[in-house]
C-alpha cells in the first residue's frame, strides 16, 4: 500500500534531485510541476533538495518565475509552495566541462552536508537533447557519483535511432551506471490504465482463462491524435511516428498484454517477461504494414488542417515520413501462435484515443444464428479512462432475440472523486522509491529495436512512399481494410451514446 | 423478432380465450389486466374473443367492474379500453357438469362463427383450484376442444404436493391432451432476466468457456422476501417454502444456468437439456438444508413483523413448516461435478432480492498475495435488473494495489427507455404464439420432484424443526455458515453504494 | 460385469427364436451359428426354442444339414451340438399368409407349454427381403405376438433407400411395435473397437479435455475393402456405396466419436446424444463429396481386378454408382464447430481397412521449428484391433531431435489370450438380454437419411460421373488431394512396420 | 541434428581435454572410459589431447593400465585403442602450488604447439574432491587459462552443503570464470529419459493442453535403490539422501516436468524457465516430509540386508541421517497451484527404479458409477526406459465394462537396435560442443538450495529421529499414506506384468 508520508523531514536519508536542463521546455513544464505535485501531497520528504543545473546564467529567482507559470497551486498552498521554491538552488555550467560538474558536486556536498541525516541519495533527471547525452553521463559519474548513499539517473528518449545506435547507447550507459541505477522513462508506463493492464490481467481469474489463442481473434492498440506536427515537423521528420510512439509507446502497451505471468510482482520478474514475449517477435515487414502521411483538408475552425505534413516548414517537401502507421506484429509462442497484434497511430486524425481492443472468437456452433456479434473488452487509456466488456444480452422487453450490450467501468463514474495522477508524477514517485517496474530495462530496448529496425531502414532506403490521408480523417481507408483482413470485425455499435444516455 | 401486429383483425383465425375462475383474484388481477395490456399494444389480435367462466352469476357490467380497478390505463387509450370490454363475454356454469361446458362450447361457437377467418383456435386458461382441475379438464377435452383450430391449456401450480400426486395429475393429463397442447405456468421463466440467462450464456463466447467446474467455485440462486405470510398462512403452511418457490422457481432458474447448450432455440431442445441436467441432480439430503421459521422482531413501523409464522391464525401452534430453506445440490456431470448450487429463499427477511450469484474460482498462484478477491457474475432478475461483474482493478491513483470494482450493466440506467414487460404479460403471449420454451413438460416436472421428494417426505414425517430466524434478518445464521463452508467466499463490498454513487 | 450363465435351463422364463428367412444365406452362415455359439458357451439358456421359418419345404434334418457346414466346433463340443440341433423346429409357410403365421404361433405355443417357466419371451428375426418386410411384420403382430412374456423383432438393413421410403418403413413399424420391441441391426455397432470407443471417450480423463475444437484438426473415419462387387453388383448398384456402408456404418461410428457424454450409460440416453448431434449436421452437398468407380486394373493373380465395376454382368454399361465415395461432414455444435469429419469408404482398394483417425493440431508456437508433425490417435477397427497414440518423442541415442513414435495398444499382443466375438453374437445376444444401446433408434435412422438423401437424388437425378480408379489402388487420387485440403497431413511414418520390429 | 564426425583431425581447433584427480575412481572408472568411447566413434576430433593431472608421480604406462580394465572394447577397436591411449599425458604436481599448474600449462603449450590448428581450446575437468577445489580453480584460471581459444571448466558435486556454503562456492567460481564458462554435471541430466521429457512436453500439442492443475492430480518423481550404504556410509553420513539426491537431481527432474515453455531449445532459455519455476516453490517444511532410515532385515542370499544403515562402520551408532525421504513440494504459480510434487527417493528398498509418474483427476461425473480409475503418465528413466499411459478401455469381448489397459512405449522393443549412451558419454560431449542445457546453472542451484536449507537445518540442529524401515523393503509405511493422503490412488495393476506378457 502507498502511504503519504507525513509532511516532515526523513530522519535518516536526504535526497537531492538534480534537474540536468533546467532551463528547458520539459523541466519547466513537466519536471518542476510534478516536484511541486509530490513535495505539496508530501509524497517526498521536507528536507529533499532539488537543484536546477543549465548552462544559462540565472537566479534562483529567474527559474522560480520560469516556473511558476506552470505549476497548479490554490491559495491554501500558498506557504506550502513557499517551502517548495526555498527547497529548490540553482547551479549554472557547461555540460562537456568536468569542472563544471565538480563544482556541481561541490554544491551537492555541501547541502546534503547541511543534514544531520546519514545517507545522502541522489537523482539525476537528464532533461537533455541527446548531443550532451554522453558527456553529461560521463560526467555525473565521474565527479558527482555520491558515496554516501544511492544513485539514480533518469534518461528521457529517444533511447537512438535504430539498433545500433541503441546499442551504442546502451553499452555507453551500462559502462557507467548498473541497469538498477538506469531509469529510462517512457510515459505510457506511468499512465493509470496502462499500469491497470497488469492486475485486469493477473488479479482476475476470468480474463487469466480466456487470455489467449484459444479465445481471442485479435488484439489492437490503437492511439490517435486529433492534430498535426504542431510546428516542430523539423523534429518529427528525423523520426517518423513508428520512432515516435509505435516503437517504444505501443509496443510496451503490447508487452503488458502479451506477455507471461510473471512469478511475482517484482520489478526484474515482469520486464524479464516482458523481455520474452518480445523475443518471440519475428522484425515486422513492410507487407504487415499500412503507412500514411497527412495531407491539407480544410476542416472550418481548424487551422492547422489547412496544412499537410509537407506544408511544415520544418519538413522538406518530398518527406516520405510517415504520420501514421498500421503494423500486424505475431507473437510466436504457445498463448499467442496465429492471432494478429495490430498497433496503429497516427496525427492528425478524426479525434485523440487511445486504446486497447481485445477482441473475442465469435460463439462455436452459434445457435442464434447470425444474430450475435463477438465480445470485447477495451481498456481505454485516454481520454476518460474506462474498462468496458462488449456482450450479447436479451434484448429487454418482449423479444427473445440478442442484442449487444456492455459491462462497463467508466472511470469518471465509478472514481469520480479520485484525482487521476499525471503520468510524471507516478513516475518520478518510483524513481524515488526505487521501483524501477515502469521504466524501460536495456534488453527490452534492445528486443523493440531488432523487431522495428530493418523496416525503419528500408522504407529509408527506399523512400516507400505513404499513403496520403486527409487531416481530421481515420487515416488511409487501406488500414481499416487491412485490419478487417486479419480478423477484426467492426460493428458499428456506438458504445459513447449508449454510455452517455446513463448519466 | 417480434413484431407488433397492426391494430386490426386477423383475417385467416380468430382467437377465443377462455378464462376459468374469472371471477377469482389471479383473473381479476393479473390475467384480464394483462390481456388488456396485450390487446392495447395490438400484441394479440382485435378480433380476438375472451370468455370469462365461472360458478358466480355474473353480468358483463359486473365482470367488467371487477377488472377495471386493475387496469391501469391513460386517458389517450378510452377508445381502445371500450372495445376491449366488448371483447368479453361472461358465461356462468358449474365446473363439474358436463352440460354447463356444452352451453360453454355453443356460445363459443356461435361466437366464432360470427367471424369469417377459416381457423377457430382456443386458449383455455385455468384460473382454479386444484379441486376442480380435474373435472374442469376432462369436461374442456369431452366437450370444448375445438375441431376447427388449434386448442391450448394453460394450468397455473401446484402441480402435485410431491412426485406420486404430480406424476398422478401429469398421467391426467397427459390422457386428455398431447404435451404439445398444455402450458404448464411458471411465473418465473416469463422474467426479464431469466429469459436473458439464456442468450447471456450462450450468445457469449467469454462465459461459454468459463462456466463449467475449472472455472466455477459455486453458484448461488437465491430470493428473498421482505414479508411474511400476510394472513394466507393457512394456504402456506401445506406447502411450505421448498414447495413454494424452491422446487418450483429456483429449479428452473437452475436449470438455465446449468444445463448443456441446446442444438437449437427450439423449445423441446432447450427443454430436453432442461431434463437432462435435472436427471443428473441427486435427491437432496437433511443434511444438505438449512431450514428456517420465522418468529417475531417487532421491527418498529412494520406491523407483520410483530407477529411469528406460527402467529399466523391459520398456521398450527406447533407447525414445523419452513419458511425458509437453504439447500445445496450437486450436479453429477462433467461440466459441473464438485460445484456446489445453493438454493435460497425465505419470506420475512431484510430485503426483497431474487438474483443469480456465480462465484468463480481464486486465481491459482496468485501474485498479489491475499489482495485479490474473487470475480462473481451476479444476475438480478429483482428489483432494478442487473448483471454484473466483480473484478478486481488497480486502485486508481498514485497506489498500484488491486481493489474490488465491477462492470455493471444496470437496466434503469442502461435500458431507462424500456418498458419491462409483466412475466404474464410474455408467457400468455407465447401461449398464444405456441412457444414453449418458456413452460415446464411433465418430465421436467417429474424430474424436479424426483429431487425434493424424499426430503420432503422425511422431515413432514419426523416433524424436523426448523431453525427460528427473526422476522426481518437475513435468516439463520446457520444457513451463512453452511454457504461458507460449501465455497462461498462473502466480501463486505457493497456494490449499491458504489453504484449509486455513479448516478 | 458379465457372467456366464450356467449351461441350465432358465426356471422362470423360456425363450423362442424365431428366424424368419431360415433357408436364406444370412440365417445359414450367420444367424444359426452365433446361435450355436450362445448356446454352446451358455450365454442363452438350455431351455431356449429356435424356430426356423421359410417357404421352403424342409425336413429338420435339411435345415440341421445346411447350417452344420457353416458352424465350428471341436470334438469336445459333440454333444452339446446335439443338444442344439434339438432345439431347432422348423416350420414351413408364406410370408404373406396370414393362416401361416397362425400356424407358427400353435407351433410355438405348444412349445412352449412343455416349458413350466412361467414367462414365455420371443424373438423374431427378420433375415428377409425388402420386399415381405411389410407382411411379416404385420402378420407376426397380429398372430404371433405373445401375451405371456415381452416380445422383440430384429430388423436387418436396407431401412430404405431415401428419407422418405425409410419413414415410410419406420411409420410401418411404428404402427405395430413400440420403439422398446424393435431392434434394427447395423453390424458395426457389433464391433469390439466401435464399442470401445464409448468407454475411451467417456473413460478417460485425458481424452475429454482434448476431445474438441480446440485441440482437433480433423477426424477421418474410413472403410476400406480390397475386394469389388465379386459378382453382387446388380445389388450393390442398387445402392452405391454411400448407402451400403456410409449412410449407416461410418456415420453410426461418426456419432459414437462425436456425441455429447451422455448423463448415464443407458440405451435411451446414449441414443439421445446420438441423435442430438446428427440433428446438427447439415445435408451433404456434391462439393463436399469425392465419387468414385473402379475400373480394371489386372493385378497378376487377382481375378478379379480383371474387370471395372461396369463389367460386373449384373452392372449397367453406364451406370454412375459410386464403389468410393470420400464425404466431408460439418458438424455445427459448440465443440465440433470447424472440424471436418471425413467418412471415406471404397470398394476394390489396396487394403482391407476400417480405422478412426483423431487427427491433432499442429503444436502452436513450435520451438522445434518443423521437426515436429501432428498428434494422432487412431482407433483401428479391423484387421486387428488396435489403439495407437502417435506422438513426438526424442529421438533415442546422443540426438535432441524430435522423432514421431507411438503410444500403442495392440490387442492381438496385450489381449493374445482373448477370443473376440463377432459382432452378431454381441448383437444377438444384447437383443436376448433387452439392451438397446448398440441398435438404431427410428428418429437416428431419419436423421441419418435426412443428411446423404438430398445428394443421393442429384447423383442420381444428375447421373453425376464418377471419377475412374484402378481396381486395387487408393482410390481417386482427387480424393487425397481433398483430404488434405481439409487439413489432414499425412505423413509417411508407417506405423505397422514399427510395431511389427517389435514382436 | 547429431553428425559423427569422420574420424580425422580437425584443422582449425585442437581441444585438451585436463582430468585433474586422473589417479582417482571417477576419473578411471567414468571419464577415461567414456572419453574412450567418443574417441573412438569420432565423436571427438583425432587430435584432441588428454591430460590427466594428479598428485600421484605415475608414468603413463601406470595410468593406462589403471584406465584399461574399465574400458569395454572389442578386438575390431585395437588400433584404435593404441591411437586412444598415444592421446593421453600425465602430468603429477600438487593441487596447491601455482608452480605445479605453471609446469602444466606449459605441458599443455607445448602439446597445442605440435598442433597447427589456429584455435586452441581448453576443458579442465575437476574430478576432485571439495578440500581441494577452490586452490584448484584459482590455480587453473591465474597460470592455465588458455589465451588462444575458449576455456571450460567441468566440475562435479557436492556443490556445498546448503545455501550457504553453495552460494560461497558459485561466489568463489563466479569471481574466476563466466558462466558460460561453468559446467556443473547433474549427471540426471545425461539421461535419455530425463532428456526426452523436454520433448514429449513441448513437441505434443496432446500433452501441452493437459500439463496443469486443470487435469492433473498429482506428479510423483521417484528414485528407489535396492542396495545400502554399500560400506561408503562414512561419506554418505555427512550427506544423507536429500543433499545426495533430492535437492539436485530429483530437484531438476521437477524442473524439467513443471517448467514454462521457453521461447526457444537455447539453453539459457531453458535454465530461465527452470529457475523461475524454482523461485516458485516454497523452502520444504518438515510435516511435508516423511524421512526413514533403514536397519538390518536379513534377507536370504543378501548379504548387505544383514546390516542396518547405522551397522555401517563408517556410521555413528546414533545417526539421525535419513536413508530414504519422501517430500511433498508445492508450486505456487498459474500452472500447479494445488498440484503436490512428491519427490521421493530411498536406500536398501525392494527394487531398483527411477520413474516419473503423472497420475490425472478423476472423470468428473463419471458415468461408469465406480469402474475407472484415473489416467497415468509414467516416464520410467531407468531399468529400461519407458513411456507408458494407463487408460481405460472396454474388457474385450462381450462385457461393456472398462478396463484399465496401457498404451505403451518400450524402448527395449521399439528402438531394440539403439545403443543407449551413458549419460557422462552425452555431458562430455556437450561440453566439447558448448552446450550448457544439460547442466546446472548458479542461480538454479542457489534456488534448489533455498529450498532444502530450512528443513536440513531443521533436522540436523534437532536430530529428527528418521522412521525406521527394514533393508528390502518399500520403505515407512507413512511414506505410503503420506502420498495416498496427498491425493494419489494407488492401483494394484501391474504394468510390467502384462506388458512382459507381450513379448
Amino acid at each position: 500500500g502507498l502511504e503519504a508520508l507525513k509532511c516532515e523531514d526523513s530522519p535518516d536519508e536526504v535526497l537531492s534531485i538534480v534537474v540536468l536542463g533546467a532551463s528547458g521546455d520539459l523541466a519547466k513544464k513537466k519536471i518542476f510541476p510534478v516536484l511541486w505535485t509530490l513535495f505539496r501531497d508530501c509524497l517526498i520528504p521536507n528536507n529533499t533538495r532539488i537543484i536546477g543545473y543549465a548552462r544559462s546564467n540565472l537566479e534562483h529567482s529567474d527559474l522560480v518565475e520560469r516556473i511558476k507559470g506552470h505549476i497548479k497551486s490554490e491559495d491554501k498552498d500558498k506557504d506550502r509552495l513557499q517551502d517548495f521554491f526555498k527547497r529548490i538552488q540553482y547551479v549554472s555550467g557547461a555540460y562537456d566541462e568536468k569542472s563544471a560538474f565538480e563544482n556541481l558536486n561541490e554544491e551537492m556536498n555541501a547541502s546534503e552536508d547541511k543534514d544531520k541525516a546519514e545517507k545522502k541519495n541522489r537523482i539525476f533527471y537528464l532533461a537533455l537533447p541527446p548531443s550532451v547525452f554522453k558527456p553529461v553521463t560521463k560526467n555525473i559519474r565521474e565527479t558527482c557519483w555520491g558515496t554516501r548513499g544511492w544513485n539514480r539517473i533518469i534518461i528521457e528518449k529517444p533511447f537512438g535511432k535504430d539498433a545500433e545506435s541503441s546499442a551504442e547507447l546502451s553499452d555507453h550507459l551500462g559502462g557507467l551506471f548498473s541497469e538498477k541505477e538506469i531509469y529510462r522513462i517512457d510515459h505510457y508506463l506511468g499512465k493509470e490504465m496502462v499500469q491497470n493492464l497488469f492486475v485486469l490481467r493477473f488479479g482476475n481469474r476470468i480474463f487469466q482463462s480466456m487470455w489467449n489463442r484459444d479465445h481471442i481473434e485479435s488484439v489492437q492498440i490503437s492511439m490517435k491524435e486529433p492534430f498535426g506536427t504542431q510546428g516542430r515537423g523539423g523534429y518529427f521528420d528525423e523520426f517518423g511516428i513508428i520512432r515516435d510512439v509505435i516503437q517504444n509507446h505501443l509496443i510496451q502497451v503490447l508487452c503488458l498484454v502479451a506477455m507471461e505471468k510473471p512469478p511475482s510482482t517484482e520489478a526484474d520478474d515482469i520486464r524479464a517477461e516482458k523481455v520474452k514475449v518480445l523475443t518471440s517477435i519475428k522484425p515486422l515487414e513492410l507487407q504487415d504494414t499500412v503507412l500514411g502521411q497527412y495531407v491539407a483538408s480544410n476542416i472550418p475552425g481548424n487551422e492547422e488542417s489547412f496544412q499537410g505534413y509537407r506544408d511544415d516548414p520544418g519538413v522538406p517537401n518530398d518527406s516520405t515520413t510517415p504520420t501514421f502507421a498500421t503494423c500486424k506484429l505475431s507473437i510466436h509462442n504457445e498463448r499467442w501462435d496465429g492471432v494478429p497484434f495490430i498497433l496503429r497511430c497516427g496525427k492528425a486524425l478524426n479525434e485523440r484515443k487511445a486504446e486497447v481492443r481485445i477482441q473475442f472468437k465469435s460463439v462455436p456452433g452459434d445457435i442464434f444464428e447470425g444474430d450475435t456479434v463477438r465480445n470485447e473488452l477495451v481498456i481505454r487509456l485516454q481520454p476518460n479512462e474506462a474498462v468496458y466488456l462488449k456482450l450479447m444480452n436479451k434484448a429487454p422487453g418482449m423479444s427473445f432475440e440478442p442484442v449487444q450490450c456492455e459491462l462497463d467501468l467508466s472511470y469518471n463514474k465509478r472514481f469520480s472523486d479520485v484525482v487521476m495522477p499525471e503520468a510524471y508524477e507516478r513516475l518520478i514517485l518510483d524513481v524515488v522509491r526505487g521501483s524501477q517496474l515502469h521504466f524501460v530495462r536495456s534488453d527490452e530496448l534492445a528486443e523493440a529495436w531488432r523487431i522495428f529496425t530493418p523496416l525503419l531502414h528500408k522504407i529509408e532506403r527506399e523512400n516507400t512512399p505513404p499513403i496520403p490521408y486527409p487531416f481530421g480523417s481515420r487515416g488511409p481507408p487501406e488500414s481499416d481494410e487491412f485490419v478487417a483482413k486479419h480478423g477484426y470485425v467492426y460493428t458499428a455499435y456506438d458504445w459513447t451514446k449508449t454510455s452517455q444516455k446513463k448519466q
